[in-house]
C-alpha cells in the first residue's frame, strides 16, 4: 500500500511510521521534515500536497496542535489555534484527500482523550477532539468506494513524561498500544469508529 | 435575573425569549434585530457587546451556524462556515463572557444531534456539535465563583419542517421540550452537561 503519514517525524508518527515502513510505501509528510513538507493550516498546503503525491491507499494523520492554557486566560485567538491545526488541517486532509484516494482506501484522523475526559486548561483541545470524533462519525457514511474513515484517540502518551504532571490521574498509555490502534483502522475492516486507546 | 439571549430573534430562541421574559429582565441579542446586535462570528463584536450590557447573570446562546452540503463536494472555506459561526462563535460568548458573568451565573450554548446521530450532508455540523459538547464538559471544571456551562442538544425541530428531509428517520422534537432544556439549565444547578433533546 502507498501510505502518507502526516506528522511523521513527530512523537507518535515516528512510531506509526516505524511499524508500517518495510511493509508499505511510506510518503512522510511534516511541517519541518519529511519526504514532502506540508503545512497543515494552509489548504493550499494541503492541495500542493496531494498533487504531488497522486493518488494513494491510506493517509494517517498524528499531525496537529491546540492551544493548552487557562480558560479565564484564554482568548478568540488561542482558541484559533487548534481550530486551524488539529480540527481543520486534518479535515482539510479529508476533504482533498478524498479526490485522490483509492477505492478501498482509509483516512485516520488523531483526536484524544480530552473530548471525553478533559484536565485543566484544556478546554482548546477538548473541543478540537471532540470535533475530530463527529466528523469523522459523519464523514464515514459519505465517502464513496468503500473508502473508509476512523480516529484514534490515545490518553497521554509515555512518551510525553512533559504532560503528565497536567493528567493528574491518567495513566500513560503504551505507544505500541497506539500504534497498534492505527494499525487496526488501515489494515482492518472498521470505518467510522472512534478507536480509543486510554 | 439579567438574562442576555443570542439569536434571541431564530426559530429556538424566539421560543426560549417568550418563556423568559416576564420573569427575567431579559437583553435580545441578534444579527439583524434584537435589543443589541451583534455579530458572533467577529470577536470584537462579542466584546463590544458585554461592554455595553456589562455585568449580567446568565447568557443563553441559540445562534450560530454551519455549512450543510455533500462530503464529496465540501472544501475548506465550507468546512470553516461551521467553526467561525456556530463554534468559535458561541465559544467566544464564554471567553468574553466570563469576565462580565455575576458570581453564580450561567452559560448555555446550542450543540445538536448531528455529533451523535449524523445524517448526509451533516459533517461540518456534527463536527461543530460536537466540539461544543466536549468545551462545555471542559469549560464547566474552570469557570469561577460558581459559574455554570451546559449545552442544549435538540434534535430537529417541529418548527424546522424545511429540514425534515434531511433528517430521514428523526422524529421531530416538540419546541416546549427544547425550551424547558434552556429552563433547566439557566434555573437549574446542573453545570457541564449536555442536555439532549431528542
Amino acid at each position: 500500500m502507498k501510505i502518507i503519514i502526516v506528522g511523521a517525524t513527530g512523537t507518535i508518527g515516528q512510531k506509526i511510521t516505524a511499524d508500517l515502513e518495510g511493509e508499505h510505501d511510506i510518503i512522510k509528510v511534516g511541517s519541518q521534515s519529511g519526504d514532502i513538507r506540508a503545512d497543515i493550516t494552509k489548504p493550499e498546503s494541503i492541495k500542493k500536497l496531494f498533487q504531488e503525491v497522486g493518488s494513494f491507499d491510506a493517509l494517517v494523520s498524528a499531525a496537529g496542535g491546540g492551544h493548552f492554557g487557562p480558560l479565564k486566560e484564554m482568548d478568540s485567538d488561542d482558541f484559533q489555534v487548534g481550530l486551524n491545526s488539529k480540527l481543520a488541517g486534518q479535515v482539510n486532509l479529508v476533504l482533498a484527500g478524498q479526490h485522490f484516494i483509492n477505492p478501498r482506501g482509509s483516512f485516520t484522523l488523531i483526536s484524544g482523550i480530552l473530548s471525553d475526559d478533559p484536565v485543566y486548561a484544556s478546554a482548546n483541545l477538548a473541543a478540537v477532539n471532540g470535533a475530530i470524533n463527529s466528523f469523522v462519525a459523519a464523514a464515514a457514511m459519505e465517502l464513496e468506494n468503500d473508502v473508509r474513515i476512523n480516529a484514534v484517540s490515545p490518553g497521554v502518551v509515555e512518551d510525553s513524561p512533559e504532560f503528565f504532571d497536567a493528567f493528574p490521574g491518567h495513566i500513560p498509555v503504551a505507544m505500541d498500544r497506539v500504534v497498534t490502534a492505527f494499525r487496526k483502522s488501515v489494515l482492518g475492516a472498521v470505518s467510522g469508529e472512534i478507536i480509543k486507546v486510554w
